[in-house]
């Protein structure tokens, strides 16, 4: 069966826009292959926050790769990581593809503003690199890469850049031989990305990120163009709500008793971890 | 202002037993120190399953270690953490305790079960240790402490013995310097627990897990001496549950219109990961 | 070009032995590429002692998997592991052959001993396991892999064993699906090596690791058999007795002048880190 | 016993230039100590080389980390660190303080180059970063330090500025409260250095690297007021040469008998890893 970028290039070639979703752990990139995703979205902002440090280039290759590559170990499903602005310059990013390269990883993202990065939706500094230099880079990971995908993604509209200004970029990356082009916005409703995306005119797949747009359907989306739609962060977000509503029930109550019916079993999860597997295998005689 | 082993020792003089939650990142610590938890167990069980490994001495001490670290990192509440059965013997558990109070641990829990251990809530192999062998490795482990505390868990209910063989077991590991002891019992009430320790005759504090005996208040355990209370996996099995339905309804409705009132906003997460400090931080001229 | 196991079978399939040696970090598994040996054993004493840390099984799967990894990234010649006793029982060695697989290594190594081990050459606890005990471990190993070799490695003469004793343990491996196996000696000589050897009857190549028995030239150990030999840790200890002397100097001296001509150039080191590709590898204009 | 930043302030205070040697793993810091050196110089190019990677901002925060935290663990004598540029702008810097501070570290060193960097001995972009950028940076990590100290190392004259450029930025550093000032030349006499420490007019100790001006004695590096030399990587170079002969003539000769006196026994190596200790300690009957 087809894992990895092979996997990924298939989905693409299938009608109907690619949904993913965003984990920070291989458990999350199970509960996003388990729930029917197209693949999972090991997003910087989920994995900085897992760590409890801003998403401010601080989590390290290390430990993104670290994640990634359990991830792959994981699930079938195609795996796409969220580089931030690639580690560095060309070397460094050429390093890092190579390596998530050989972790399993269907397709890397980079993004195009200046390292070390402040996330999108932070108001701050939210500077630009020129578009040279990023053409510069993605070549760099281009001859880096095998087979991986890498995705150029355009922050011109999050730095507050016009749609000319945004489709410029997205056309200079796509020529440059991105797999496919993430237009990022963070207004309210989808109207800016499709000012951009209605005027695409290259046959590099365009890639959306609908957190703030987030009443915009897939159908939508689909109809001015977007073949890979990515829910990025709404995974911890939902788990993080719940998880305050319970803790504050068990100091209130005393007990866990009235949140049981809100909790997974426990027998689930290691269905998840696959506990049936290490049960099975039959352990030496002299641990019985 | 105390923290690691000198704030866990300042909460067990207070009255009233201390509770903690169970977390498996750092972000988990902070959400059990922001809804007011008395501490952090670094759970084996919720560890194994962010990786989508089986409970099964497959997470390394490293893995461990670095997300203990990250852990007391981020919080100033007491972060506990389960060893399991100690990564090995003597030598190797007394190497363990040095590397966790380093990293700033209040407290260590090790098992007496032989390694490589199975999750005690998993049908299948649940050997207990020689009492002497345990009792060997505990004292390994206080010679090479500094402040940390060890807390010894007796398994001896979980694999099937009598309250008598669990008390007896629970007094040796107190006599030989255990700071704590933890009673674990699968049972579905809390008569079991109360079996041996309604017998116990040490000044050594009892540590409770009420997972299966959920319906069990804080009161009830305290009036049978129990001096903290772990929840040990509630964070992470509600977490599951609401990501589960969230993703059936992206899915199936096709946006996350529907969902977000269930969802956490992006700001409460950045306050968490202490993102204004990285942008007051002044960035240097040329980046800005 | 083939790498990892297949490379590994091809050198098995020509004549001669194949001669290894040891390595514990990407660095010194390019000095034995570059001075010709046939594969690199990531040595579990040479890693233990550049960790500063008793050969005990404190290392972990973690370290040793990460040190590996680089290693393939950095040679074509194999690399085989020294995976000591393989992290626990059959469930947690078939997850480490796993790793291992898809970190690029051509072959893992593991020995009959118990859990936690002692280095081979220290006085000392040197337990065998049982035969099927470890036979099952092989198994649950083989099924794990794809195309990984898997050296079974006995310590039967180490533990003070009789030939006849290593021989028994020697065939049930072999005939248990072993790909090559290890007879481990400690002898002045190479004459108790020999008596096992020439009593092989199995087609599975044998491996020796000529550490005491050091004046043995490779043509011996050819004539009784051997197909694999293992130089365990020669360029550590080369390497320190050359710092100690070194070091000595300095301190004496008071500069580095007398011991110039004992150093590498620092350019010979650029080269091996592959410097020159960073340098070639054009710059954003903007760091320029 | 003084440990950390108390230790090396305390050898600051005492006469006579303190001595580090250059390191990469926890072995190489036993190795200084062992010979009596005052310090460990946990060297970027070192480590770097280690992993057969270009010293060029590839090796990670996480990597230099754990290996920093493995000498601590080892030695009793100061470790300073090379950060590079401090992997980033002043919240990056300030990050990594904190971590290296946790981990026992005495000392980071930050160089006044522009991430990514490249070897100050490779010639190729040596690009200096703005005065007021690098103070802003050292400043931040002045905040986030509590005993560290914080070297600052200028590469003007790598990047071919004069002396007088050297002498403005080190004053500003020094002036922006920086605990020792490094002058880093490639010269191949110390002219180049004493061209600048001769008109030094603070209090803030000088530190130097005489690799290429290694004719220069220690006291000719007193006499210009240098209070820490640093023989950054003549360790590993003098190891690598002796592997290289070694290497070549056990494959010439077809044994190691040639090369054994060369080679420290085993024994030596054992007692380095602390190796008594792990036999000493009382093993659990049931593995004995």
């Amino acid at each position: 069966m087809a894992k990895g970028p092979s996997a990924l290039r298939m989905r693409l070639s299938r009608p109907g826009a690619a949904r993913l979703i965003g984990a920070h752990n291989a458990l999350g990139a199970k509960m996003a292959e388990r729930a029917g995703f197209d693949g999972v979205w090991a997003s910087g902002f989920e994995v900085s926050a897992s760590y409890a440090v801003p998403d401010a280039s601080i989590v390290t290759l290390t430990e993104h790769l670290a994640i990634a590559r359990s991830m792959c170990d994981a699930v079938e499903i195609p795996v796409v990581v969220d580089c931030d602005t690639g580690y560095g310059d060309a070397v460094q990013f050429a390093h890092a593809v190579r390596q998530f390269e050989a972790a399993g990883v269907a397709a890397v993202c980079i993004e195009d503003k200046q390292f070390p990065k402040l996330n999108s939706f932070v108001d701050g500094r939210q500077e630009l690199a020129a578009v040279e230099n990023f053409v510069e880079k993605l070549r760099a990971g281009q001859r880096a890469r095998r087979e991986l995908m890498i995705v150029a993604r355009t922050e011109a509209l999050i730095a507050g850049c016009r749609a000319e200004e945004a489709l410029r970029r997205a056309r200079a990356y796509a020529d440059a031989g991105a797999d496919a082009v993430l237009i990022h916005s963070k207004a309210k409703t989808f109207d800016e990305l499709a000012s951009v995306a209605l005027l695409w005119d290259r046959a590099t797949p365009l890639v959306a990120v609908p957190t703030t747009y987030y009443a915009t359907p897939v159908e939508a989306l689909e109809s001015i163009g977007i073949r890979i739609i990515i829910y990025a962060n709404h995974g911890l977000r939902g788990a993080l709500a719940a998880m305050e509503q319970i803790y504050a029930e068990i100091l209130r109550s005393g007990s866990t008793a009235s949140v049981e019916s809100r909790l997974w079993p426990m027998k689930t999860i290691f269905e998840l971890q696959g506990t049936g597997q290490a049960v099975a295998e039959p352990a030496p005689a002299e641990s019985r």
